[in-house]
């Protein structure tokens, strides 16, 4: 499984896998995947630094990534207090009387939950881009920088080809696609409809080859609906020089994100959010604006089927909407009941049936692609391994 | 592009290709695929049998399918003008005033249109299949009986197998999959979200693979997104054996239903209907139940969005829907309008840029796999056309 995008970072397989967990995403760089951190559930700049820190010890010097969630354009944006008063009371009767519905408790007072709802600020996301540009000076292992909502800003593209850093952004079209690659970007994550998180209408199966087809020369990353080798496959027909998971590193053994224990502890046995996704078919999730304020797709529980019933209020603006359920979703992670969370997940988590450590999930990808390429192989005609 | 089922059909390419034009079926088997006629639009046994006839002068002998819309459960069925009264009077003011808003004018008193609602009867279907079976049992040529909605009777079964048919069903999840092979279906067809007419919700590149794993042995033709080899490509990457592509066909040269003229005649350049293939993007479809009652997607014209607008009705059920918007959609199709047509249209629909001939069509396929296959050749490092 070796494109030239791969030999372009140094790494074996072109398997970009992005996690907020920081275990998942240095097991995925050990592997020989790219592990892309997740940046947007760290509040304060000082917290993410240290997970750095934590990823370039755990990583053997491999290269990894950072993934950020900023717009191109700086949105006008006041405090946390000014952007509380922009919410209507009718939202918050709501989000508190479902809560209380759904049987999910107050936070206690010493809870210290991160309710992690800063990182969509624009100003948190510029300082996350700060410290991953202070360590890639420092260690030179972070190759990468992709922003879950397009272009990042011009001066961020700047800075991060100034310290030899690859830019990726998310396209649900082409348009998008040939946009980001005007403003500079270096790599193109087309994300299709089935994926988990924000995602246009538009499936994988049209998208990637749609933007393959649009960037040129850029290399396209292929997001939405990988979770086996056979996919990895299909991304690399349909033109895609590797893939993008996300949804299918959420049941990985090293996945400890809502388990108790804290960083490094696997607790005994799956979390709360891990057994909900065990159980889930690839019809149990939903494509909704409750989580962030524009479409993202989650695991649908009864949260989100709250969301849909009569009498629900439309969801808010980003990042209003975030703001609105941010406490929610701490309340939600800490009540501990596998039929209320709020996760984004993809179609593919029909495929997440058990725990598996990360590195036998990428010998599996791989063994699957060699498999299916093999299989194709066969079917040429005019090739001599073929039996016509 | 050779696969075991291609094989067991007697063609070239495991490409099955459902149309509704004759002109269309009969190139595409020509040309090395599987023309698949679909029945729905011929409410007399008559009609289908003159143009069965046709299909047999035109095809050189080489196999072709037909394509009927059927529930496995015989529905209670009154004649049409039983069927008529069902309908709430508020929907059909909404449909005339819609109409009359859009600029659609009533038919001609001599204009003889088909409003081909009839097909979507059980009894209608019923005698498709007697026809089919009938010119099997002369020519020998119709090897494939699809059902677009699921597995057909267990007689229906029982008959085609008498007659050496295969039998194909359209599946949109793993379950129904499962139900089709248990029923005695030959050949499943998985139907992704972003396929044209009849989807679920479950993407392609999801779908595909969790239905080939569902059924085992039983051959999968992957439907849904389908316009391009590389698309094939990834479609047997996934494990499945062939293709089945509906909307692609819809600006062959050869398609002439829409078109002034009749039967045999391409008209002046694209008909109205084709114009408005010709310009839309994979973002110009939506999925609702307006044109069945069931969830199908559709090309996005003014038609749909009139559906969308505050105070439209709720869709009645099948066939009541169809009932309903029979005569609209005969009135759409004589008012010659490219922003108002009625038609059923994938995502790949923004592939579908130019008018070409079936063999042409087929010959880029061809050519588009066999490139897929070559590209992905040059990634598996062990083998000995790799670089590494």
């Amino acid at each position: 499984m070796r494109t030239q995008l791969a030999e372009q970072f140094g790494i074996d397989y072109p398997i970009f896998g992005f996690t907020p967990s920081q275990e998942v995403a240095a097991a995925i760089s050990r592997a020989g995947g790219l592990g892309v951190l997740g940046c947007v559930r760290f509040n304060d700049a000082g917290e993410l630094d240290e997970v750095l820190e934590w990823m370039h010890e755990n990583t053997d010097g491999k290269p990894f990534g950072v993934d950020v969630v900023m717009p191109a354009k700086i949105p006008t944006e006041g405090s946390k207090v000014d952007l509380d008063s922009m919410i209507p009371p009718e939202h918050r009767a709501f989000v508190e009387r479902t809560l209380s519905e759904l049987g999910v408790p107050p936070l206690a007072d010493d809870a210290g939950v991160n309710t992690g709802v800063l990182g969509w600020l624009h100003s948190v996301a510029r300082s996350h881009v700060d410290v991953a540009m202070e360590h890639t000076r420092k260690y030179g292992q972070i190759k990468l920088i992709a922003n879950a909502l397009g272009s990042p800003p011009d001066d961020v593209i700047a800075v991060a080809h100034e310290n030899g850093v690859k830019v990726a952004a998310l396209a649900g079209t082409s348009e998008h696609a040939r946009s980001h690659v005007g403003a500079g970007v270096d790599i193109v994550i087309a994300q299709g409809y089935e994926g988990g998180g924000h995602t246009g209408d538009v499936a994988s199966m049209v998208l990637w080859p749609e933007i393959v087809d649009a960037v040129g020369d850029v290399p396209v990353l292929a997001a939405g609906g990988v979770g086996d080798g056979r996919q990895i496959a299909a991304a690399v027909a349909l033109g895609a020089q590797g893939v993008w998971m996300g949804t299918y590193w959420l049941t990985a053994a090293e996945y400890n994100l809502g388990a108790t224990g804290g960083i490094g502890a696997t607790g005994d046995g799956p979390s709360t959010v891990q057994q909900a996704l065990l159980k889930a078919s690839s019809r149990d999730t939903v494509r909704r604006r409750i989580y962030s304020g524009k479409p993202a797709r989650l695991l649908k529980t009864r949260w989100t089927d709250a969301w849909d019933a009569p009498g629900a209020p439309d969801p808010l603006p980003m990042p209003l909407q975030n703001l609105l359920v941010g406490e929610a979703h701490a309340r939600i992670s800490a009540a501990d009941d596998p039929e209320v969370v709020a996760i984004p997940a993809g179609q593919i988590v029909g495929r997440c049936n058990a725990i598996v450590p990360v590195a036998e999930l990428i010998d599996g990808l791989v063994a699957g692609y060699d498999d299916a390429v093999e299989r194709m192989s066969r079917t040429v005609v005019a090739r001599p391994t073929a039996a016509g």
